[in-house]
This record gives C-alpha cells, sequence and structure tokens, in this order.
C-alpha cells in the first residue's frame, strides 16, 4: 500500500517526478538528490514498508539481487572503483525517511571514507555476555 | 570453494574457533571481533565469494533474508534501537577482507554515527548528465 504522506511512496511511484535508472514491477532505483558521490543511488520498493521489520523476505531478497545488478552497472558505466551497499533501520542508525530504501554508493579511489567507526576491544567475558544475548 | 588463504573461509567454515551466533548450511553469522557496537556481527557465506560481483543471485538474496531475521533478532534480544547493514565492495569502498561479507550493526540511541557522508549539491546539468551515463 502507498502512503499519502510518504515522500518515497511517491518518488518510487513516479507520482512526482525523480531521476530513475532502473524500474520493474515492484521497484524504482533513483539517484539521490544530495549524493555522497557520484552516481549514488537508492533502491526503492513500490509498496510502503517501514524498513528490514517490515519488509517481506521475498522482497528483502529481491533487494539485494537487484543492489548486485546496480552494483554491476555503476561499476561498468561509471568506472567505479568500489560500492557501499547501507541499509539504515532507525533513527537510531540515521534513518530519516521511514519508508525502505537501500543506499548504493560507488567509491573511487582517493575519496574518503563514508563508513567509519571506532573498533573496539572488549574483554572476553564481555563477548561471551553479547553472545549469549544474541543467541537469546 | 573454500580458500586456503582466505581467514573469512576459515571462520565461516568453523576451522579457527569464532563466536558464531547463527549457521545453516551455507552462511555462518559470527561476532566481529572488534565491533563498532555492541552486538555488531557479519554474515559470511561459507563459500568463497570476493565480493557483490562473485556472489550468484540466489546467495545475494539469502544473504538479506538472512538479514532481516539477525535484524529481528539483534533488535529483540540486545534492545537495540536500530540496525545499520553495511556490504563494502572494493578498496576503494573500505573492504579489507576480500571474502564477501555483510555487516550488521546493531545501534543505540545517543551513540554516535557511523554512517556518514557530507551530501553533495549537484548542477542540474550534471545529475542529469551522471543519469545518462548510469543508463548507459
Amino acid at each position: 500500500m502507498k502512503r499519502d504522506d510518504c515522500i518515497f511512496c511517491k518518488l518510487a511511484n513516479g507520482d512526482i517526478p525523480t531521476r530513475s535508472v532502473y524500474e520493474d514491477d515492484e521497484f524504482n532505483v533513483i539517484m539521490d538528490a544530495s549524493p555522497a558521490s557520484k552516481g549514488h543511488v537508492l533502491i526503492l520498493p513500490k509498496e510502503h514498508y517501514a524498513d528490514i521489520h517490515e519488509i517481506p523476505d521475498e522482497t528483502a531478497g529481491k533487494v539485494m539481487i537487484l543492489a548486485k545488478k546496480m552494483a554491476e552497472r555503476l561499476t561498468k558505466n561509471l568506472n567505479a572503483d568500489g560500492i557501499n551497499i547501507v541499509q539504515n533501520n532507525g533513527e537510531a542508525a540515521g534513518q530519516t525517511v521511514f519508508h525502505f530504501h537501500c543506499h548504493l554508493i560507488p567509491r573511487y579511489t582517493g575519496g574518503s571514507s563514508i563508513v567509519t567507526w571506532k573498533p573496539q576491544e572488549l574483554p572476553t567475558e564481555e563477548m561471551d555476555a553479547i553472545q549469549k544475548q544474541i543467541l537469546g
């Protein structure tokens, strides 16, 4: 179901103009209007799902297959040297539009990193405890 | 095919000890030894594929379905507020181990961002030109 109040529903379904680089029955791939790099695109399902938790398994699977297809195209047609595939869920993870979307960000040798973190070294006991917690 | 010189082949197949939180015939999900946050895990296929370009479509699809399953588990069992799904391809994109892997990074309200970029505003003509180039 499309939502009247969702900008990405409108973009995915062509209800407002956008720069599409791929479209099929279920998805639209559009250029990010504020790109992180040359050729930064978003995979948008036409149906409204807020995030990874809401998207059906079958659709989730198709997202990664489409990401692969688009990664190949961006690499070939833009001479990209690398691709970051980034999919954020929840405000705490930097999601700002609550319609599932997957970023494909071409990277070029010499560019700055967009995915960085400070690796932690945790004590063995803490790693053990977290593992148990994940296993549930 | 496993590769003798690939650390992630060894980890995915249990040839060296690791902290696994999920395993099936095709995948192992292990805790990142230098986590970006509490519960940072890696989805590893047991077969060796260097990156998104090498992974078969069917396996790519299963990665995102497994990412969804693990995102649910991390959210529930660790009380995570968000999840970053990050998959890097190529040295230019920050890939350091050349065995396909997908990061699942739980995020907690108040934590710092790990995915950041400076959005660019490009002139219309440049956006048009990039769109044409992607379309090929």
